[in-house]
């Protein structure tokens, strides 16, 4: 089995989930693809770069992203940094020949999303977005039960991504909360996976037709970068200052099949944790998934008899997809860190065999093109057309 | 206890549901507001009006509506007919003095709901319109939660109507899939129940923005007047005639208030049964219900500690509305008898005390404007506003 | 349709069901088998059976239960007093040659029950028990399935009731809290309910292996004898007295054809209402039933593909037993009442067709011996063999 | 942060868990209390150990146990073996000072158990019994709960465990599957986690009465000792051999405290995965878990007002226990891993703040007195009472 070295850009949360990923992927896909190195880590503060370095494994850090994106032993770049700097880094990763796998959504909007994705096709270089929820088993189950013709032709589709974690007006104003770091808000940080969804699921959208709203306009300034999300309520003395993106966001959708659809995405919904879900009616059966219990796919086939018929319950494990190198049991049940292991996994082995992998940046430039006119429809309150584009060669 | 003298219009699956919630709502609320008393059933089929009196325990039987809403020992006109015939026979009873119930939806469209209304209100009698699924439990629970003031201000509501009962293609064509005998498909049927929901417990809608599905085209033709719903299918060999009514649509919803919403309905749906849900999100709290599982309300308080916050499963029973005259414990259960027993409560205490039942045909008609701006907008494909009606007086 | 006269004798909580059951079961199950005719209902007090009668529908009341049950119009003697007075009713109206119905537990005993069946056999008149719960179509569903061999040779049965009405302390002694009126606690009143499921679904049981448990050593003392189950706190100034009967049993089974089993029954168990559930696990497939949710019965079949198998929510309705008589739509849903207008649909159904309706009490008196063998395994610490008697001819 | 070297012995699918956990632990609990190096892996096959070695990420690799627990740079045994292993590795790792953690259940009878905790309490070592379905975070909040006095005093428990990857005849006989490798079947595998449930969560048990039984009594025998559990299925053709072991169990529990209860495990179970739960009555409030759905606990109080009580289904997050170092929102979800990562932690920080951590070998050790005991029950048929042992110094 090959090295791959990773350069990680970032420490975060998500920097956690990249690295349990590079050091536990081929404990369970073995033999694995590759073996990923973690090689380096980068952050602007070179202290928590260090500190990043020992927590996460990497063998070495820095105090810049442009050092690793040049640095010859390195063959991936990882990029898990706010929304702002995916473009700028990527696109430089892509000019110095690396592989590339970003953190969704892909940039703060289609028209950067398209200059990245033109850059790592020039460079011909692996890409990747990291909508790490079509990773969950019982996702790709349903996508294998569509693609076999189980449901038949899909009528609808209806996905939610519900959230709290920032439904209290004292959880401070974070880069997710600001148009200049996010590019969105509920739209860009949770939505686009629904998107991802819907695309994946359906196939393309033609049209959208959406409102969107903020229900807390101020929140407290949050001093220091690093991303606490729900956990850290501000006291009532902090200083508040305007959120200008949005909190909750519903769209209708006409799919180019001529399926129809809703997406709502909203970080108000107290006692909602993470709440995406997507239910789907097609000619023979339907489907529900909620990844609040992402063992577990619900499918009802028309075709059971009479008093047979009802949604089964299917728990993910040996038999279903990504089944061989995950648990052995059913329901011994995978988290939040699976689905990274799964996306790591496809990557590695796209990269070794040589194939782009899914979803990449077309995907994600496609899902800034909806997010784009979703924004719009929802300010111009009218049916607004994804602009069509052609698909990657 | 006063008698009160009820003339059943109709005598199919409805009129079941509501010579049971005569017969036994004075078993439920006792000392009852009045004893209702089944004197006469009609059906235009003189034969079938016997045998509903018979099965339904009626005094008397006719073959005519006219003579049932004219006599002179009758109170109340319980309409109970497929949706185009409900203005005429409305009509008459209030010029004929009676009290009037009448199935939902309450007519063809806006125009003729609002002939229906002005006829009412000029008789002064007492008007009702049959959203018996406000009556469930824990939907009174919901309103009143909302009401207390526990939810907070509400930010969006999403409701559903799924059912799969006619989502075979050789389900028949009964009349409710013939825009001149129901006014419109899934929309009328059950989608007006979710409008209910909607104007219940958030306020007036003030636009909608919609789609509009047929998702199939043609069905068997149905011969012989009774509906049999789902429980039967026709034969390859039966000739078919074209489905002119909506099999599913979605709507997104403005609120006067500033809330935002989605409805969704449809009759295709493999799987849901009677999936009539609600979720609502408010400042300081949330509510979901599912009707399939209905003696069952899900609410979640913000103010609840960080460690003992998630969504209570409150059962319904006798510490919550009505629970004085349904059965002595929680998730004894009800059926859909009881939403009809409790609807009959109602109707019988407001002719007793003198004041109007809600929902009155002024609800049935603001139902009935915002089913007709939902058919506009999925046709023009852009919002549509809900006109503005005064509240009855 | 031949009327049949029932004289009711009781009229609280489980009047008020029966007399449900009458008034309607033709609407539900038509042509009926008979029609139920109200005719008188009795009680000690004749104040309150003047008013059963007014608010149950009752053509007449008595005062004593005598008379009615040697009233030569009276076809049917239906029994819904408490407990200890069941015996001396039943067998005083199957020595007048009348048709008994009567509640659960059938007697305080094994050999008062004994006495009982003797009684209706010598008569040669119809006798039933009144274990509605193994109406729930859902139940019948179950007993199908098995029945057809789809969940093969049956390993194993887990029952369990669990309510919470009277976990308070201040929950008064009522008649169900004393041995000399209700012969058992929890067990008689609700595992007997769980013992007819073992023996329906399952077969006889063979021994049994229990502890009991009674957690509340003392109530206040309700005044007056109307049973409000868990709807009335007593306030600290009402004086206590002594439970003399259990709170929770649990019990190891052996069932005679060599599965294995455990019931569990308790009113301590907070958040319960009427949690009355069975999980039994066969060769070649596995149920799930939990009366809260009773419209749905969750089914396992072992041969369904390892990617697609899962326990169904199979929602009962026009498929499923009794499916042509109830709602025409799944999760329109059923309640209490319908258990018992299905009761009495089969109770009459025997009558006319002169069969012996099941079950009966013969199987009244099997579930007594089982619950005595119950008490005294749990007294002497050690398995119990349950008395084989023969089935009735 | 100081280093500690791990030798693992055994490297299935336990060495791939406890794998995960050395190498992602401080990624989550930072600071960490220690590193664990995985230093060495031991296989009695040296190519499967070297394999072991490169999937796991160990540096070295061994084909005996024993000079992995001799050598002088180890700290830290970790076994993960089959049972009949556990106690000669044990020994000897407590012999060479080592600390020691070994798998479930700790031996093959309380008389080994015993010698096992006798040779590390010699030694001064620390030990831990990798029961870690107790790390589950909402198994956690439930002993939190229940420390806080929050259910009120504990009247009873009831746990499951039930699974069905061997219910199919044709699973092969693996050692889990002889009493001469397992000691007992699904009592050993999957019971003891549910007896360690009613210790930790209860307290301790005095008395068992049980019932067990071997439903599949051959199986065809497994060739190549790689522990595949239910993911393969043998053909007619392979050759049977008789099963000595129970496959289900169920038994009744008397507590110390009064309380009573009931275990059941089964691996017969059609549709049941990893069912392992509990629900716990108490004066104050009810708890109910299930692992399929790991994410969430049930809780009920008592005390809240009766229109607002109900089940609260609490998802673990950053707020409950271990929530510092997992993921930052609720239900972005914990698979089988964290329970082994928690697990790590505890035992990392048992042994730099030289503390013995829970539970350890004298627990391993109770509960092998209990299972004992649940054998002699039910192999006697009575009950059996559980030897009292001075709890650890």
């Amino acid at each position: 089995m090959k090295n791959i070295n990773v350069g990680m850009i970032g420490g975060g949360f998500m920097g956690k989930a990249h690295a349990l990923a590079y050091a536990s992927m081929p404990m369970f896909f073995w033999p694995a693809p590759a073996i990923p190195v973690r090689h380096t880590v980068a952050d602007v503060n070179e202290e928590l770069a260090k500190e990043a370095a020992a927590r996460f494994g990497f063998e070495h850090y820095a105090g810049s992203w442009e050092e690793v994106v040049n640095h010859p032993d390195i063959d991936v770049i990882d990029i898990v940094t706010p929304n702002h700097t995916h473009a700028e880094i990527a696109i430089a990763a892509a000019k110095a020949g690396k592989h590339v796998i970003c953190e969704k959504p892909l940039a703060l909007g289609a028209k950067q999303a398209k200059m990245m994705l033109d850059a790592v096709e020039k460079a011909g270089v692996k890409h990747m977005v990291a909508f790490n929820y079509r990773r969950t088993p019982a996702v790709a189950l349903a996508k294998k039960y569509i693609d076999e013709g189980k449901i038949g032709k899909i009528l609808n589709f209806r996905g939610t991504y519900l959230q709290d974690w920032s439904a209290d007006p004292q959880s401070p104003l974070s880069w997710r909360f600001q148009k200049k770091t996010a590019g969105s808000g509920a739209l860009g940080d949770i939505g686009t996976h629904v998107v991802d969804y819907a695309r994946y699921l359906v196939g393309e959208i033609a049209e959208v037709n959406a409102v969107a709203k903020t229900w807390i306009s101020e929140r407290p300034v949050q001093t220091g970068g690093t991303d606490k999300l729900g956990t850290v309520k501000a006291s009532d003395s902090v200083p508040k200052a305007a959120v200008d993106v949005d909190d909750e966001f519903m769209t209708l959708l006409k799919f180019e099949s001529g399926a129809i659809g809703s997406i709502e995405a909203t970080r108000n919904a107290w006692g909602r944790n993470n709440f995406l879900t997507f239910e789907i009616h097609g000619e023979k059966g339907s489907l529900y998934f909620n990844y609040e219990r992402r063992d577990e796919l619900q499918v009802c086939f028309s075709d059971d008899p009479a008093d047979e018929k009802g949604f089964r319950t299917v728990y993910t494990g040996p038999a279903t997809p990504y089944g061989e190198g995950l648990w052995p049991i059913p329901a011994l049940g995978i988290g939040y860190g699976e689905t990274k292991i799964i996306e790591t996994y496809d990557f590695m082995k796209a990269i070794v065999e040589d194939t782009q992998p899914l979803p990449n940046f077309y995907d994600g430039y496609k899902t800034e093109l909806i997010a784009d006119a979703i924004l719009a429809s929802a300010e111009k309150g009218e049916w607004v057309k994804v602009p069509e584009v052609s698909v990657l060669a």
